[in-house]
């Protein structure tokens, strides 16, 4: 794959951005507790402060699992489709945090956008990598090929 | 330490496919909230339920552990011994899960194979490390000094 | 800005030191069950094992948010800060579990401590990445223009 110096790193200032994300999120739970009166460290008891706690704890359960995705993507596939994959994942999950405070059923539409995403961002990963060993052991380059036959 | 060149991103590669197992293990928890009917955002209510939701908690706890350790094996020790543990943990941490789904005493076997091969994991770590920082600051580098030897 | 060969993997040192924290926190709290008699997979019952539980489960839902900032900080801005603000980020970390190991009250300290220095982290990866940028596309690189200046 082409890499242009300027792409280099898009992956890596995206990330830092999500960051912010996960830390106003850690900041709502702290006003939920607050809010319904939830002393750490108990986080059960409220329904309202459980769907804030466990919108929480699934981005950040799923946090892991799309970052390395996410670099893989970025590395091995293309840069510039990862980030706006990146960019629609933050977006699904902001829907998700914000849907699942209201009710656990609104949670489902930010849910389903956010697994998506992901499952678009483990094929560009895949597709990379397996052109990457294709590329080192049988010196076939697919994505080079193809920019030849078309 | 020599590293050859198709070796270099297989470490980043396995990631990928631990992705999969994680995915997987989220999707167990969505059918078992459907099977033992435990809606969300709880997360007790039922023996069964709650086995297969702490399976998976204990995996994404231990799961930045052991993808920092895994990495620091295979950049400063050896790419195809953190691969062939890589591949161990991964082994481990699936009959964990199927294990402690079943029942609390099952997932014991797979829990300390688990621990077992992190503990390589962090040996390889700690001395890849050192062996950097000998070689950096004190010129001594015991893996060539090792390959001298014998 | 300008890098150190000796500086150039610090924060990926250090980060495997801090896998050793973290392990020390899981084992806290597998004594911690034993200590209050809460069988795996129940993570409620007894107060006292919930706020290990709890501290632990803090520093892992801080942790890939901590480590991700803690690296861009170490690679756009600079190692040594990064690495001195990390050892300061463990030990707050250290003094919140043990806090919160006593009492619900008692965690805040070390909380606010660890608050205070990823704040500073995310700020140094901030500035680091829109240097970065600035350099990239407006060949305006900040850093070495106050190298000049002073």
């Amino acid at each position: 794959e082409e890499t242009n110096p300027s792409q280099l790193h898009t992956s890596e200032h995206l990330s830092t951005a999500q960051q912010l994300v996960w830390i106003f999120f850690a900041w709502q739970v702290g006003k939920a507790r607050k809010k319904y009166k939830i002393s750490p460290p108990a986080v059960i008891g409220s329904p309202a402060f459980e769907r804030v706690f466990r919108a929480q704890q699934n981005c950040l359960e799923f946090y892991p699992i799309f970052l390395v995705t996410f670099w893989m993507a970025g590395w091995f596939f293309n840069q510039v489709l990862a980030v706006l994959l990146g960019l629609a994942y933050m977006y699904a999950r902001h829907k998700y945090f914000l849907g699942y405070s209201e009710s656990a059923k609104e949670r489902l539409t930010g849910f389903q956008m956010s697994l998506g995403v992901l499952a678009l961002l483990v094929i560009q990963a895949i597709v990379g990598i397996a052109n990457d060993f294709l590329d080192e052991y049988m010196d076939l380059n697919i994505f080079k090929k193809l920019h030849q036959w078309f």
